[in-house]
């Protein structure tokens, strides 16, 4: 095992942190990560009551966080799948203890403090947040490949922000957009996105058979794009709808050209964006990308259709919210700050 | 209004309860039913902001249940759509009051203390709830029609029993199964049969996709079908099973014929039997009912295959668990107590 | 049986039909309908053989159109569920024998030569037919009640058109919509709306879990939304998705205004076109519509988000796309054309 | 690329078919196969025109069937995952062009003419054909460890099969089981084990929030369970069911022990069995396997529960049906035969 790579999860027992594991368990590069619960939330004990489904790979035991057994079993790189206030309040500390850490929470995804507000943080050092906030990779990966080579602190971006800054950036760089007649995003998602914990609105009756939108102004993951894109506010709309499926998204974005283009035209300003980027695929017209195509991978799909005078553009783009929107997001960024190919380890 | 039946229903904010509001404000016998909620459990105030999907249809109330209120108001029967415990201790002062009752819950279903066992009920006064259980009526509509028009305390059937009793009991009263040789009941039913308690196993995550046999031993309408049909325990084999719909139970029912018969004569036994039965709609073979046929509807659809030899019957028997495997059947009763039309107000 | 209406339905074997059917053998006003089935697609013979599902509720016949038939049964209104080139050809005839018929294919809902290119007419009288076209009521129920009146020929909406056009209607009317800055539709429908026939794209294994846009550009509801709506083609942008549920239709709407405006002001514009219309609900922030709300109903549900600055505005529209998007108001529109309670028959 | 096998896939376009590719496209024992489509019914071209979802992996080409090709590109071994007829015509050629071959269809898995009436086959040579049969080796890879290794023509078993036999093999040969008094198998599967092509029963409206019975007397199936168990045909009762999902099969099977067993005797007949067997996993009650644990896995999950007296048997038994019970299974068996780890490139 000499040469591999010792990593730890802590807080694995969510649907973000079992496809975590599903990766990290036959990544050639990293030996069995240590898998940590947090204290009064999470019950240590095998992994395999937890999920039925990982029986018979082994014993994989989920025990107490300490920094002892950190430090003794060497950790080197910590993925954190813990809410964001935990991982608000926890970070700093591991800092400290010069771990890296790939955060899969959204503690440390904003800057601005008007997009943070969203969050109520309540820091206790706040200019050390500040400062810890503004040296954070924001990890998608695709456009950070650089920054990730060094950081310290990775903030695993948002499912939502993945699947519509992947689509926009692009354009938006190359300055085709006129974005001032509006941004307008509209996304679906899978049930899992929503979390583990049983609510009244991820009941299996509530779900089935049924859609609706959902915080249709002010969501968490608003402030990301805004901070990504260099958007105005007055400019972009987001509205995320709940899907009846497990998993998957996709992304359905609005904007209005510059100048009328051609579809040659606007799939090559994708192309040159992500020539060299394994896990963005793209479909031109009349193709168009579906949810089933990329759900278990962690590919971003990308489409497009334009208007018949070629003013108005409508992008598609789809990922799988668990893997691309997060636990292959995390792994991705793991094999570009260590340096690795880009893939290993990914479906 | 004159002439019309008040009715009200305690605790209609579940899934029971929404489909038995829905029949009964539609129902042209009923005078609108008062809804009272139970202290502690459930919000008094608009039924619309429970039920959104019953917005501009009246502005019906929820309101504290008040013994003063109902009789004010005249009524003269009271559907329980309570907890099983809640039930229980709420009957025999609602009887006091000179109210009939339809009880939803499996309070008031069995007789036999050893059935009786798996619901754990403290009994106030034991010698009391003895005999209210000796005088209750078990209302399998089909088999019970005399009964009903003198009852004062129907207890509404479970859904699985429902499904089973109706396919087997002609059946076996035609004493043509050989039940030595088991009596098997492989049952499918929807999520909403869970209730509508978020809980893990009805996450929507957990169900989609997803299929699962649980309480394989002792499920608590097993003493129903035990007592019903007068089997012993040694013979009744009854798996439930969850399945990925919110709505609808099948039963797929083994037995083992005495001497061997003809799909004939198998088909004349049940016609026998429901001749005179609105809602027992019998499929010959080929045809065999599905889920679809009965959803939202008061029907029991019945079908069945026979062994080459004639000798292994395998029966089917379909319903929503909703409507005839509960506040369907409860308005029947309610039909066949007051001597009205058996489909009066039914889907 | 005196005093009401005799009807009759052609095609009524897909899943439109089998709506309207359900609505008809109910309706208090209306005798059981004649059944036709089109000659060499559709087979004659017992309903209950299509539908297993209407088992059991008498014994209705499919039979093979003919005119005689029709004439000695004394038929006043016709219900054509056929294919939109079918309707094309059949409704110059049927008008001929002083029928009054509701379409509900697209065969008569556009007047524009441009739209109506997309259907590919080959008319065999194109004088007549633009004739035909040109007297035809859109029977958009709430915007039409005096033109369906006197109306010889509905033309049934189409299902995406009902629920954009019914949001849309009172702003645009209103005057308060910027539609220069795009209007932009992100409609998503349940699979029935894709109709009965099986094709690769509605086999279960490609549906579940999965979900698309298709047909962005040039979907044949385009023309009735710019028709009916008076707005430029340049402007309204139109994609339909597919969602992994039976029925149901939710379109997101988002427009920017002309002066910012508040909720209050919003909502008001809704109230003052659709007080008087019992089958639109309107529902203001923080409350939004699911399609769960309006499933199985005649119910259009409206919702709306405004952004921080009042200029951008949601929309969100629900509908059940085989009851109000196609046989409900059907039937709306021919208690209309009667003179009866709009509500009646209608669940 | 030395050392690795040279396989070849006839008619990959199929649910089967996919799945198939996806593991030897990773398997690090073979090379890349070749992809051979048959004339008439599959079109030759890129595949990823024909699964989007393996775009970007390569630029893999369905090419015409050609023995030519097949011996100039080195092909030891062939896949067949072709229709049953297919099958029963191709591979005595095949064996004469000495190739080794895995035939995912039903073509060869029986060897009792009885049983083998179901497929009415039309036998160029019957007399070949039957010795082709008797040499075929039954693939279940539990229990054909030795035969598989000197195997020229592998008949991989049937989903339903593979869940049954594997539950009910060790119970039957250790003599536990009273057979006479019926071996009663319900077994409920997803759709894509229907296949691919669009059918009244496959449209997705028709399945989902459905459950069915089909073929419940003389299912296909029926008599692999028959040959490679030893049953009677009067014993074996068989129901297959179809579940609202895409992939993954539960079979629960009831039986009658000969004595009253303890749970821990039951659980240990299964582990001498499948003790060195690591695709089984079994559940020791209260746990029971659920579809989710082994769908996109290559597991069989067993589980079970006793009655009271210990008598009557119930067994549940899971997996996919795509994998374990076709392509999966395959790959097991191409690494059994060349004497591989069972486990290499599964997942």
């Amino acid at each position: 095992m000499t040469g591999k790579l010792q990593t730890a999860v802590l807080g694995p027992t969510g649907y973000t942190g079992f496809e975590l594991l599903k990766i990290l368990f036959r990544h050639p590069r990293v030996k069995t990560p240590l898998l940590f619960v947090r204290e009064g939330s999470e019950a240590a004990g095998p992994l395999s009551d937890v999920f039925p489904h990982l029986s018979g790979n082994g014993t994989h035991q989920l025990e107490p966080f300490a920094w002892s057994r950190l430090r003794s079993a060497g950790v080197e790189l910590l993925f954190l799948a813990t809410p964001h206030e935990y991982s608000r309040e926890f970070v700093p500390e591991a800092l400290d203890h010069g771990l890296r850490i790939i955060d899969l929470s959204g503690a440390w995804r904003l800057r601005s403090p008007q997009n943070l507000a969203v969050y109520k943080f309540k820091d206790a050092d706040p200019a050390r947040a500040a400062k810890i906030a503004e040296s954070a990779v924001y990890g998608l990966s695709e456009w950070k490949r650089k920054e990730l080579k060094e950081a310290r602190l990775v903030a695993n971006p948002g499912c939502y922000p993945t699947s519509i800054i992947l689509a926009l950036a692009p354009l938006i760089n190359a300055n085709v957009i006129d974005s001032g007649q509006g941004v307008i995003c509209d996304s679906k998602s899978g049930v899992s996105g929503a979390g583990k914990k049983p609510t009244p609105t991820t009941h299996f009756v509530e779900v089935a058979d049924n859609f609706r939108a959902y915080n249709p102004v002010g969501h968490r993951h608003t402030g990301e794009m805004l901070e990504q894109l260099k958007l105005s506010s007055k400019d972009l709309v987001f509205t995320p709808h709940l899907l009846p499926i497990p998993r998957g998204m996709f992304s359905t974005i609005y904007v209005h050209l510059k100048t009328p283009m051609k579809a040659s035209e606007v799939e090559q300003v994708w192309r040159d964006a992500y020539a060299a980027r394994p896990f963005v695929r793209m479909f031109a017209p009349p193709r168009i990308p579906e949810i089933a195509f990329s759900v278990n991978t962690n590919y971003c799909d990308l489409g497009f259709a334009l208007s018949a005078g070629g003013e108005r553009l409508t992008l598609f783009s789809s990922i799988d919210n668990l893997v691309k929107g997060a636990a292959g997001q995390a792994v991705q960024n793991m094999n570009l700050m260590y340096g690795w190919d880009e893939k290993e380890g990914l479906p």
